[in-house]
């Protein structure tokens, strides 16, 4: 049979974040051949998200020297409630201005001239870690993103675990009942504890009321409006104390709940991610099996514990991954 | 074709509790043509239970008509990690002296004269609510029970999910870090709060230290030695506070507990059962629910909350499908 000698058409992948934009471009071997990063609007609404989205794929694609119009198609991976089928994002409470639902499929279809499919940030990550990084090995997983926010997303016997399409909210599963309120507006949630978000919002209170840390001077110094990974990283390296305090108390929080999440799943292995989860590194894994070990259930294996390896691109490189898989 | 006009044989069935152990004699139709029920031994070894699941199956099989020797099989719903290959138990905490691993299947099939299949007791009683019972319409769905323990179990997409062997251990997932002590030696798991043994250590021990309650009385006059379901029942109805404070503390950690479950894998449905979640009835899984809207992440829907259908027999009923699975 003779085949025509057409090369496969790039695909885009933007991993939509609390803090950043990452948009990049990549060939049918999942190789970046441009990428491009812009901060996340802070106000505004979704029209404006959308608008730094756009802008942030152009630069990856005019990197790889191509078009957006010349894509196969864009894979983005989004906070908030998403339908895929609809391209949909709904109740992003990391983004301004975004608690009703949003078209942001359609919306960047039109702008990029190419077919948008959109899926949950954290299930695509997860998906690139499975799929070309960390969990290569393993069939069942639990993604763990240590972010603005404390996201999650399950691979069961090799697919994508969706529920009724929310599943994956480790970041909201209960470790201290009567606890600290999180910004879903429950109590005792991991990202009340973990979240950065949260744990800003604890920090300054703290502070506020007269409690000592150079958090605020720190974030200052690096020009940030936001307790940043960064910020919270220099801290740390500092000795702030309760800077201190407030990751460790993050990384207890996160051991219990992926603890809780292996012993109601007996997952072989739980891969970390995120903002917080990338800076803190190697170490932080080791920190978070540990917090994690204490509340196994004493019947089961310990899971693996590991980085993500395709570290901050790993979410536009799932996002890609939606193009590939015939999404769009 | 020609057909032998040959019945198919009769099936038995094991329910192998804390309290109890429950056998039955059921036909291809899953209708129960004899039962018994003996209470499981406080004191001995594994051998010692053996021996009395025996006696109980043997006595249901000759209500039913028949001997042991006659059955298509046995089936068997154990508490502990079982090994379902191997036809073992190890680490049954909740019966006497079962630390180690246990030959439970060759035991009993030698005893009884036929082939013996085992199962983790609420796995099955679960799959008997998902192909008999209160769950047929659902595909995804996490069993509750609420017993002397707390376990659980998981359908997803129709089939039950064992993880690599110990899945469902919802009674273990953390819902207070720094909390109460739970039998399993970690602290602040659901079952610290809600598992009938460690509520009744944890009121002897209030009792102990001066509380004032009736459970103790109410124990001695039903002539029994633990605080049994009944007992705590009996309590709630009196109005006796200490028991009304612990079972309200129950009921709102079994709620974090499922909502906690629910925010990972968006369920829908959740099936309460055990000795106390049948013994308290429709009311408290009202009370269930309430508790696990609490903790459900504000982005999901509400899964069903049900009773059991299959009552008392779901645990029996359950090990009987194992032998028509063609576990056996």
């Amino acid at each position: 049979m003779s085949k025509a000698t057409k090369a496969t058409p790039l695909r885009g992948g933007i991993d939509l974040g609390g803090t950043k934009i990452e948009a990049i471009v990549v060939d049918d071997a999942n190789k970046v051949l441009g990428s491009a990063r812009h901060p996340t609007p802070t106000s505004g609404g979704p029209e404006d998200v959308a608008r730094a989205m756009a802008a942030a794929v152009r630069e990856a694609a005019q990197a790889a020297g191509t078009a957006t119009e010349a894509l196969a198609g864009v894979g983005v991976g989004s906070p908030g409630s998403v339908d895929a089928q609809a391209g949909t994002v709904a109740s992003a409470r990391n983004l301004p201005g975004w608690d009703g639902s949003f078209a942001l499929g359609a919306e960047l279809g039109r702008t990029l001239g190419t077919s948008v499919a959109v899926g949950n940030d954290v299930q695509v990550a997860i998906t690139a870690e499975f799929e070309l990084g960390a969990a290569k090995q393993y069939s069942s997983l639990l993604g763990l993103f240590w972010g603005t926010g404390v996201g999650g997303g399950l691979i069961l016997d090799g697919k994508p675990w969706h529920g009724r399409g929310g599943a994956g909210e480790i970041g909201h599963m209960v470790i201290h009942r009567g606890g600290r309120r999180c910004p879903c507006g429950n109590e005792g949630c991991v990202e009340a504890y973990a979240g950065r978000a949260a744990m800003e919002a604890h920090a300054r209170h703290e502070i506020e009321h007269g409690r000592k840390s150079d958090l605020i001077k720190i974030m200052e110094r690096k020009g940030r409006e936001r307790f940043t990974s960064a910020v919270w990283a220099t801290a740390i390296e500092d000795g702030d104390e309760l800077a201190t305090e407030l990751i460790d108390d993050a990384v207890k929080a996160l051991g219990a709940g992926a603890a809780s999440a292996v012993n109601l799943l007996d997952l072989e292995a739980v891969v970390i991610g995120g903002g917080l989860g990338v800076r803190f590194g190697d170490d932080y894994v080791e920190r978070i099996r540990k917090a994690m070990h204490e509340h196994l259930f004493p019947g089961h294996k310990m899971p693996a514990v590991r980085l993500v390896s395709l570290g901050d691109l790993g979410g536009a490189l799932g996002a890609a991954l939606l193009v590939a898989d015939g999404a769009v």
